[in-house]
């Protein structure tokens, strides 16, 4: 342990494996020690910044708990409307002024690509970046192989279907990055064409996953041991009428599920919509919301682990 | 005591006597002992998740301070259009997710009048109902009963005049509700028709209290022990016309009061708006301050029992 | 020490040069025991009630670190939006509703220029201005002559040029009646006349400072220990054209300043626009961010001299 001691959480790419396998096995452990204790107190007299310049509850209420919880103290940026960024002054200016109060970890969310590297670089305090735009967002990938992890007792040699607007979205990605970290991994793309992954994704993980992009999700269900669905950001389309048209392609609901021999474990970063619907809550297979509870406890180990507390 | 540890808050009628005659004396005790100390130690490691997804403030804060000041601490869930409910997410998938972090106990207000229970059926952690729509808000009730029992030094018995906005009003019934549970009680609703009071309401308090319904305030006053006046609430009406319509009918001043021989306490659950005149607030029957102040304690002592600290 | 206690700070006239000078050198104590400890135990079982009915991001955030880091309570009343004052609650009745909570000290933002006085009197907890409209920020002032002390060494004697908006501007105002409780203080007005230094100002430290309205920053930048660079805040103009039409008269650049044999320190309150460009930030004389990150000790010596911590 120590590894991510003061380290900036920019990529799933800065992971390694042995990191990742540690802050698992921390997760299940600070799981314990929360349920008999509540409050830890390895946070004590630490403070966490957050801000998040774009909506956001999952991922600010989980970063949130999993800090009260090891006794630490988070100070939140607000909404922006309400900030003085709403008087228009530079993202660079907004980190600086948060950093020079001096928390001891800042967690970022905003919508520029790339953004997250750069107040990586001009803040003192390590900054985990909780989405930048359509790049990444590596914490959530975190959560997700955290719950395979859990869910499937190993990574290596899993098949997964990552589902829905891969292009505009983070998780994707992220996700992508960090399954490449382990072996033998196979991931089939499923999306239609104008909403398949981006090319640099894809170069990223080449040769450290066997992958497949396919047009529908029945092709391969059979073969899956994750399906993996996600949203059709409606924000992130260029017009409302390109996501009225491409929205009908998919759709995930226990009548579909139900026609296949075989159904894998479903995922979903949350907020679902229409994409996934709640006849499928009840099935066995369905694991979003015990992966969104696995998130408070895979980021308090992040944290506790970038605080090296 | 423990009575209510671990129970959900839905509905003003959930109570028995005995529990709130408890919770007053508790919330007299909390008063002592926050003078004395400021921050009491009860409440040490406990989480409250508030959830507001409309306006308020006086409900909100108190629920904060009165946890605060127990020693716990609250994660609100922020204002909603900063949050992934504008995504489209449901309701109960965001209650599954503010529950799935593990609170102690959860504060609820939201728009759609049921949904509280609805909340309370999904949700591991006690759900205190702050507000379903029109529908109730019984901690609102308690201050108000609390309030009484302070200044009348008794509830058995009492004369209580409820005046504005009773049809859409979520504090009428409620209140209505909690007054049902002591003896001898005569409420007077006091309102034009097409606002008076709800069948379901009067259904469910018939046989225990006596009523009648009034149409203009000066008809009664002489006759109370309390005037108990509300907002008409603008964002409850059909249209902006039927508000501007009615919204005369129903003011008080001092004026108004001083052509009584007998002016009871005044009650209000605020915000006030034109409907009570800043000329009541010198007289000595004017206790809507204190009420406000007495919501604190009130809902401190809630949440200790509930909590079962 | 102890002049402060239980006091509210609403104009930056209502110091005497003592107790700023004793804050000052409280400030950098606890600077020293922060950098040793983290948190601080002053503050503990202490609730401070933070008002913002402006949009703020460094006064509310500077407010929040400092009482963090004391050891006390934060308890925000939310953005304006979200809360009961979109009913239509008074000022006056927003402001007793939270005294009414028992918090220790309030800080408040809010519009309306002179009513912080009004609030300071309607609340039992001292009350500390953060900006009540063009009026005053006396908080501000202080950390910006605190500034001038640890830069200099000194603050008597000092020459200081203000520049910008200082008709509709608080911070020009505040700065004003800060420097005039030291000796031999000259201050610049550096602005076109519709923007000038406010007469009311001017008749307040006529006789402390020596002053001068000067047309265009060149005319002085040589003279002066201090430039002090404030926004043409677009939201104080009476109307877009104007506001577009003055804009490009004030703007520091690096190239500007180099035309200069003598660079003078350079302070801006932030957050800045176009007016001080980002080209300055490597030079030396550049203390801005400094400048804010001592708004968060200068303003826990406050909070813990007013608390009487």
């Amino acid at each position: 342990m120590g590894a991510l001691k003061g380290k900036d959480i920019v990529s799933a790419l800065d992971f390694r494996r042995e990191d990742v396998e540690e802050l698992f096995k921390l997760a299940d452990h600070l799981r314990e020690e929360m349920k008999d204790e509540g409050v830890l107190s390895y946070g004590k007299g630490k403070v966490l910044a957050t801000v998040f310049l774009e909506p956001s509850t999952r991922t600010r209420l989980s970063f949130t708990y999993a800090m009260i919880r090891l006794g630490g103290t988070v100070i939140d940026f607000g909404p922006e409307a309400a900030s003085s960024r709403a008087k228009g002054e530079s993202l660079e200016d907004t980190m600086l002024m948060v950093d020079g109060y001096g928390p001891d970890v800042i967690v970022l969310r905003q919508r520029t690509p790339g953004f997250a590297a750069k107040a990586a670089e001009i803040c003192k305090a390590p900054v985990i970046n909780a989405g930048d735009g359509w790049n990444e967002h590596p914490t959530q990938a975190l959560l997700d192989v955290y719950t395979i992890w859990r869910e499937l007792g190993r990574v290596d040699g899993i098949k997964v279907g990552i589902m829905g607007d891969l292009k505009y979205g983070r998780t994707p990605s992220s996700l992508s990055y960090l399954l490449s970290k382990f072996n033998n991994v196979t991931i089939y793309y499923i999306a239609p064409d104008p909403l398949q992954i981006r090319d640099e994704v894809v170069e990223k993980v080449k040769g450290k996953v066997r992958y497949y992009k396919v047009g529908r999700p029945d092709e391969v269900i059979e073969e899956l041991d994750v399906l993996y669905v996600t949203r059709l950001q409606k924000e992130r389309f260029p017009s409302p009428e390109e996501y009225e048209r491409l929205k009908g392609s998919y759709r995930i609901d226990r009548d579909f599920l139900m026609r296949f021999k075989h159904i894998p474990i479903i995922l979903h970063p949350l907020p679902r919509i229409w994409e996934l619907d709640t006849s499928v809550d009840a099935l066995p297979q369905a694991k979003y919301f015990e992966q969104a509870r696995n998130g408070m406890y895979v980021r308090a180990a992040l944290l506790k682990e970038v605080l090296g507390v």
